[in-house]
């Protein structure tokens, strides 16, 4: 009987004490009831977690690494039960970190994965190699004329991605089926202009989906209607199933761009939550993200380089989940950072730039252009 | 101009530090651009959270406490934008964790809170006084069968509410459409049982909601037309604005309480996320739930007794947000501590009971019954 399998890192003083914290989790995490009153048969054999294997980790005293199986069974076809499965009530315990997903064929079939990846970011852009310039849309308090101005010029001086900023809901300042609509417009505008020009390639326009948990999907089919190109939308405030029902619905069909706000706490302690490769990589491409921003080592966030890799590898594995998709780091980044950051992550990489961008007042697409240079300079240039 | 205030927790080895960390999150949360391009007027005199107070903690040396205004205009009228706010990227910070919320009336108008709460509670079960008796339906893989046979048998023993396990979502074993009602049909049959038999009060079914995220809207409707008078949650599946769609949907109109499923990294470091009273009651409150569960301390979770006590103060604080709502201490308690949680908690709570209720089987009545009996018992008879 095939399984797919999660990997805890486990803090236990003895072998015994982790063997037992495992049986918890798999216990926890499926049936919820006692052990001995674990009714034989189907739920024995198929729906309760089994724990395969607790070994030391070589690293650290006192830290464990279990391995334990769930069936499909257990998890139906909707993502929030999945979460549910590998870290639902198990994310109060004390000392449990999920830390590796495998999927079997079951799971991969009910979880395809995204719709789009790196691979179709590059033929939705026309960019045909080189890394992705990203614009962030800000700040919010702007009227819509303002944002629709900055998706206008940094559009027409070559963005390849135009993405709203996260806090862009639905306030009174631009509510957000006017934003959209007028954003949309001013990046067709551009787009029309670029490809008269000659230019190849145009500007995809990311509206962030924002607003009642219930709205979500009529948010989305407004977006696409006025003319987005894809959405933004944070799995943490509306659930990763959120973003699942969304990147599956054959109406909306649009790339989708994930933004970590309120995940944090998911990583930041060694000893709960999810390793960052696992929540901003797997779970991301599990759920249907075709694009996952995460905070960039050095900006204003304290992820490490290491953990970055991490993400960045779990995006592009080749044996999935799914399709590879765009990593995207961010978080304070800018202009003189960008030649780094293309060395460090190379082509198939999303690079956003915000307030800075600012600075740059109606001459923004000068930025722009100069985001394009630093990402196109091969290194033998820039030490030249 | 009124505000709204957010308290939190700040590590900094300095006063200084402390105030440049607590600025870093006022633009964080709201603008997330320099401060130096921050535009003028409207976007840095309402928009921009403002720093109000920065001040040692007495207990820790290099804790710090600050407060933090704003405006509900950064807000808007959904939920998941607030908890940006609040907490957005923030969350990501080392060293940042959220302690109380006070709200304005502004913010207290456009989230009300519950629509029930633990009054409206007591109208719909009508019980009068004495704790609310809650056994919860599992396992998981159970068929629609079993799982409506529980309902039965501990409604018509006199159930309060008849609480589904938040792990029974969607699976092929009991699919929510078939068990929701099937399980309703159960739980109106013992209520009419109980009627007939000349009892007052009845049990109230609460049925999870559980599916693809874009479908909890229609869930929620089936489960109301089958008869259920309730809802169950995880918000931190779903999201917050999930709950607080649902509890402002006149459509709906039903109780709803959270699950905590997922949430534990939220809380688990002392130095990320939320404080236990903010997450598990003040917010709570504000998304508009009328019951929050919470792993009881010396259960299978690790929460300590202030810890709970800061849950159930905060769900019951007499100036909101909202109508006070009932704490629901869960996660591994049993019959023999009953009588010491009554103590603690009192009447106004509602006491869970799932697993050990199962070495009942068929006689899971009587359980129900044992239960009555300890939260009935005062404390001059118990010592008697």
């Amino acid at each position: 009987m095939e399984r797919f399998t999660v990997d805890y890192r486990i803090i236990a003083p003895s072998a015994d004490e982790a063997g037992a914290r495992a049986a918890a989790i798999a216990l926890e995490d499926t049936v919820e009831i006692p052990r001995d009153v674990v009714p034989a048969g189907y739920v024995e054999d198929v729906i309760l977690g089994r724990v395969e294997t607790v070994a030391p980790e070589a690293e650290t005293a006192g830290c464990w690494r279990a391995r334990i199986s769930y069936h499909v069974d257990a998890v139906g076809r909707e993502f929030a039960q999945l979460l549910n499965v590998v870290l639902g009530n198990a994310s109060i315990l004390r000392g449990v970190r999920a830390m590796a997903i495998t999927p079997d064929p079951a799971l991969r079939e009910r979880f395809p994965g995204a719709g789009f990846g790196a691979e179709g970011l590059r033929r939705l852009t026309g960019r045909a190699q080189g890394g992705h310039v990203c614009p962030v849309i800000k700040p919010q308090g702007s009227s819509v004329e303002t944002l629709a101005r900055l998706c206008y010029l940094t559009a027409r001086a070559g963005a390849d991605i135009v993405k709203e900023d996260h806090g862009l809901a639905n306030q009174d300042a631009a509510p957000f089926r006017e934003r959209v609509s007028r954003c949309a417009e001013a990046v067709a505008r551009a787009n029309a202009e670029r490809a008269a020009a000659g230019e190849t390639g145009r500007a995809l326009y990311f509206a962030n989906i924002a607003g009642h948990g219930d709205q979500l999907r009529d948010l989305a089919l407004h977006a696409k209607a006025a003319g987005a190109h894809g959405l933004l939308l944070i799995p943490g405030l509306y659930g990763f199933s959120a973003l699942h029902a969304l990147s599956r619905d054959p109406e909306i069909g649009l790339p989708i761009m994930a933004h970590p706000s309120h995940l944090g706490p998911y990583v930041l302690s060694p000893d709960t939550g999810y390793a960052h490769g696992l929540l901003f990589g797997t779970l991301m491409r599990l759920a249907g993200a075709d694009i996952t921003v995460f905070p960039n080592h050095g900006g204003r966030f304290g992820f490490s380089v290491a953990e970055c890799e991490e993400i960045v590898a779990a995006c592009r594995a080749a044996d999935g989940p799914g399709r590879a998709i765009l990593p995207s780091p961010g978080g304070g980044m800018s202009l003189d950072r960008l030649g780094e950051m293309r060395r460090h992550y190379g082509d198939d990489c999303v690079y956003l730039l915000g307030g800075s961008l600012l600075r740059y007042g109606e001459r923004i697409g000068e930025a722009i252009r100069e985001m394009r240079d630093a990402l196109d300079a091969r290194p033998e240039t820039v030490s030249g």
